[in-house]
């Protein structure tokens, strides 16, 4: 099985930090999507919309979609609560990560971090900063009254969730006004075979 | 049960488009989001997000997320595959949908449809063009190669993505460029018990 991914890119993060916690066996390939490799005719072929982190399996089938990719893998493990309504809810909050969160936070992050914060983006990063701030009061809210996004145990959907959170610095976000989310981080970053962004 | 949406609304229309085919009874309770019937007290208290659509069950519990919902109803049908790489591909076209289409298509069509188009968001409607017409390639290239999402079996794949595409036009997208999406809307409008967004 082979990964494509950066590790620098929640995206990809998020599905490397599962497979560790998983101990699930892959092969890391690096892309770098400033340098434009997701859009080379090869990589194309493999996932039409350029975009990692993508995952080619041993039989050659390839799935895309980051949380799509964490649902695959955690199916058959305790990251995916068997219960109908509490899988719900995990997919609840992945569908919340990609629509409420990572268009906001991710995107400040990668115009500030990646694209060294260029001038003409400078409007659109302050644009974002209301939008990540909703996200991270939602999650404060929920954090406040469990342990991890869904009920005591830990999911997909914190992993998710996690990826962008935990550098949301990087795009202009004081964490320090979320206790209940630096608390959530303190007990993802001590989980056995954890592994950091670098 | 009680669903609240409002039917214009493609994330409302598609968990009641799934409803109908599933024939699961409920109570449809109408929400103005426009006159932010979703900002008040009430609606918070059910939904923190304060976005439609919403399901609270009998026990009173309560999903979000359009899609998050689909995937709870169509767990134990065919709408949802039990494979497990085929269920990946499903919430692959699942993410897809909230990531890259909804916010070009569903969102060039509010300005267009529900604002009446106001001149302060004519450059935003303009600039979402692009990106509505690449996630309908997408589609297309994948509609040219089986006759639904995955595969030639109806999934909730199928119905949230329908939900936005079918009255795409009303964002200003073109679809007689795209030939096998067309196919495909109408094999699904002649499924029993479709319904229609009026």
């Amino acid at each position: 099985m082979v990964v494509y991914g950066d590790i620098q890119s929640g995206n990809c993060f998020k599905v490397k930090l599962l497979l560790s916690l998983l101990d699930i066996e892959h092969e890391w390939r690096v892309v770098d999507v400033v340098a434009k490799e997701t859009q080379t005719k090869e990589f194309l072929a493999l996932s039409p919309k350029g975009k990692i982190p993508i995952v080619v399996l041993d039989d050659g089938k390839v799935l895309s979609e980051s949380n799509a990719i964490l649902g695959y893998f955690a199916e058959q493990s305790d990251l995916l609560p068997h219960d109908r309504f509490e899988k719900a809810k995990v997919y609840e909050w992945l569908f919340f990560e990609q629509y409420s969160h990572e268009p906001y936070i991710a995107v400040a992050r990668f115009i500030n971090k990646y694209l060294g914060m260029p001038r003409e983006r400078e409007a659109e990063y302050e644009s974002l900063q209301a939008g990540g701030h909703s996200a991270l009061a939602i999650m404060e809210k929920q954090l406040n009254e469990t342990s991890f996004l869904v009920g005591s145990q830990l999911s997909i959907a914190d992993l998710s969730l996690y990826a962008y959170t935990h550098v949301a610095h990087e795009g202009g976000f004081d964490l320090s006004q979320y206790p209940a989310v630096l608390g959530w981080i303190e007990r993802i970053q001590t989980l056995p075979n954890y592994i950091g962004m670098e």
